[in-house]
C-alpha cells in the first residue's frame, strides 16, 4: 500500500471514488507509515478492534463512514428490509470496541437518519447517510480548528509548549485538540518549541505525538514524564496544553495518567495549564472529579515492555491507573470550540454551554 | 554458579576461604539471580566495567577488595617491588570506570596503607590491606545502618513509603540508603507498604528496587513515575525516602531525574520528603543546587528501549538529563549517619559535620 507523509492525509477519511475508509495504521507507528484503504465491513471492524484507528473522535468518524459503506453494499427490497440489515451492521460495528462511547454516539446518529426517513427510497437514504458521515467528519475538523484558534490566543510565536499523551491529529480527523494550536501556529510560522512527554506506560507521547509533530515538521523534543520539572525550571515551557477524557462541572479534569503530575509541577513554575476540551467531553452532571471512576489496566503494561521483555520481577505488585484527575485549581483555562472557560468553572462552563445552545438555535433557524 | 535469594548475600563481599570477590550480577536482574565469585584481577575489572556491580558505595568496596586480592597474588622481592606492582594494579582497576569517584577514593585509601607501611614486610602489609578492605566494607554497612536507624524515627509501623530510582542494598553493601529504614523496619515487623517508582529511562526502580524489596519479602508495589500524584491523593503515602548524588550547603539535592517531580507532588499532598545522604555526599563547598552540573545522557535511552526496539520516531530531538535538583524548600529532612538535618540546612548540615568531626576525634583518641 502507498506510503505518504502524515499531513498529506487526515487520520480518517472517506474516499468517494473507491468507496473506502482511509486510515493510517496506528499499530505500525512510529516504525512505518502505512495508509489503509478499507472497503469491506469486516476489515473496518478489525481496524477499530485492533486499534489501527484510535482516539475517541477518530473512532466515531471511522464508524460513521464504516456504517455508510456497509449500507451502500446492502441489497434491499424496501426500506424495512434495509433498516433490518442496517441494524445488524450497526450492532456488528459497535461490537468492535464495546467501551468506546463515541462509537455508539456516531452509529446512533447514523441510525437516526434511517429512522427519520423511512418513507423515502433506499438510494435516497444511502445518499443521506453519506452526507451525515461527511458532516460528522467535518464537524470534528471544525471543533478541533475552533479549539486551536481559541488556544492560539493564549500563546505567542516562539513559545515553548508541553503536551502529555496523544490528544493529537492521530486521535481526531485533523489538528487534534491539544495539538491544534501547535499545527495552526505552524501554518502561520509561529515557530513553537514543542515538548512531548513520552507518557508511560503505553508511550503514546513518544510513539504518536512525537511522531506526528516530527513528521509534520514541527520542532518537537521528547522527554520522559519525570523530566517536566527540569524543562520548566530552565524556563523552556510557556504553557501546557493537554486533552481530556472528562471535565466535571467544577473544572476537575480526568485525563491520561500523569496529567495531574505535570499540572502540579507547572503550578510550582507558574506555567499555565490549559485543557483542550470539545464540549462533548464536558459533563455538567458530574459535580467534581471525585465522581469520576478511574479504570485500572493490566500490570503487564508496566512490567513487560510491549508485552515482550520483562522489566520488573515476576510477581511484584503493580498499580496501573489509566487516568488521573487534575484538580481545577491547577487549571488556568479550559479551551472549547465555543471559547475559553476560566475559573471559577462552575460559572464559565455553563456560559460555554449557553453559547453552544445559542449557536445551535441559530443554526436550526 | 550458585543461585540464592538476595538477602542470603550482601551485594559485595569478600570470601576469605576462596579469596574471592563475591557479587550479584546486576546486569542479569531482574530475570536471573546469579552470584559471581571473582578471583582474577581481569574478571574484577570487567565486573566494574560491565556494571555487574554498580552504585557508588558498592563500587568502592568492590575496588578495595579487588586491589587486596590483586596484592595477595603478587610475587614481590621487597616492598619497593610490591609497591610498583600495587600501583600498576591500582591504575588498572581505576580504568574500569573513570568517572566513579568512589572507585578512586577506595583505591587511594588502600594505597595509603602501603605508603604508610613501607618499612614493614610484604606479608604483613597484605594482611593490613585485607583489614582495610574489610574496614571499608564494614564502614559502609555502618553508615547505611545508622541512616536506617535515624530514618526509622520518622515513620511508624504500617506506613506507606515511596522511593525513586535505586538507593537500595544493590547500590551499597547492605540495607542501602533510602531503603535502609525499609529493611530495618522489615526486620522489626513494621509492615511497611512500599511504592517504587519505575524511574525512566533506565528503569532502576523497576529492575532493581522492586526486585530487591520483593525478593526480600517486603510489600512493594511498582508504579510509573507519573503515578505519584495518584497514590498520594489516595492517602497511600506517608513519607518519601530517596538517595542523592550530591547535597549542596543550602540543602538543594541532586538526585536521579524525576526526584524533584516527586518532591513537588509530595509538597501538594503534604507528604514529607527525606533525602538519605551519607555525609560523603554532602558538599558544603557547593553553595546551592545551581552550581551542580547536570549531565545529559544518550537519546537512545529514551527512544530505544534496551537499545533494541525503537519507541519514538527516527530523528526526533530528545532531552535526557541524568539528574535533577530538588530545591531545599521541598525537603523535610536530610538523613545522615550522624543524625537528621532539618531546615534551615545552612545551619543543620554544618552541625552534622561538627558531630562527625567530634566522633572522628573520639575515635582517634
Amino acid at each position: 500500500m502507498a506510503k505518504k507523509k502524515i499531513l498529506d492525509y487526515e487520520t480518517v477519511a472517506l474516499d468517494d471514488e473507491k468507496n473506502a475508509l482511509v486510515i493510517i495504521d496506528q499499530t505500525k507507528l512510529p516504525y512505518e507509515i502505512e495508509i489503509l484503504s478499507l472497503t469491506v465491513q469486516e476489515d473496518i471492524w478489525r481496524a477499530i478492534y485492533l486499534l489501527q484507528v484510535r482516539g475517541a473522535p477518530a473512532i466515531g468518524v471511522a464508524a460513521a463512514i464504516g456504517i455508510y459503506l456497509a449500507a451502500r453494499a446492502m441489497i434491499a427490497s424496501d426500506m424495512n428490509d434495509f433498516y433490518e440489515q442496517f441494524k445488524k451492521a450497526k450492532d456488528y460495528l459497535a461490537s468492535a470496541r464495546p467501551t468506546a462511547v463515541n462509537l455508539f454516539w456516531a452509529l446512533n446518529r447514523m441510525e437516526e437518519v434511517v429512522k427519520d426517513n423511512m418513507e423515502k427510497g433506499v438510494d435516497e437514504v444511502i445518499a443521506m447517510l453519506h452526507d451525515e458521515a461527511v458532516a460528522i467528519r467535518e464537524e470534528d475538523i471544525w471543533v478541533c480548528t475552533q479549539i486551536g484558534e481559541n488556544a492560539l490566543t493564549l500563546v505567542k510565536p516562539g513559545d515553548g509548549l508541553l503536551t502529555h499523551c496523544n490528544a493529537g491529529q492521530l486521535a481526531t480527523v485533523k489538528y487534534g485538540t491539544a495539538t491544534a494550536p501547535m499545527y495552526l501556529g505552524q501554518e502561520r510560522g509561529y515557530g513553537f518549541r514543542i515538548y512531548a512527554d513520552e507518557t508511560r506506560p503505553l508511550l503514546q507521547g513518544a510513539r504518536l505525538t512525537a511522531f506526528e509533530l516530527h513528521e509534520s515538521g514541527l520542532d518537537v523534543t521528547l522527554i520522559c514524564d519525570n523530566m517536566s520539572a527540569s524543562v520548566m525550571k530552565k524556563g523552556l515551557i510557556d504553557a501546557v496544553f493537554v486533552g481530556c477524557d472528562r471535565v466535571a462541572a467544577n473544572g476537575d479534569t480526568a485525563n491520561k495518567i500523569g496529567t495531574s503530575v505535570v499540572a502540579t509541577v507547572a503550578k510550582r513554575y507558574q506555567v499555565p495549564v490549559y485543557i483542550c476540551a470539545p464540549t462533548s467531553t464536558i459533563d455538567l452532571n458530574t459535580a467534581t472529579g471525585d465522581e469520576i471512576h478511574i479504570e485500572e489496566r493490566p500490570a503487564e503494561e508496566i512490567t513487560e515492555m510491549w508485552y515482550k521483555e520483562r522489566m520488573a520481577p515476576e510477581g511484584v505488585k503493580v498499580f496501573n491507573p489509566c487516568f488521573d484527575v487534575t484538580d481545577h485549581d491547577l487549571i488556568a483555562g479550559i479551551v472549547t470550540e465555543y471559547g475559553i472557560a476560566r475559573p471559577p468553572y462552575s460559572n464559565s462552563l455553563q456560559e460555554i454551554f449557553n453559547r453552544k445552545n445559542e449557536a445551535s438555535k441559530n443554526k436550526s433557524k
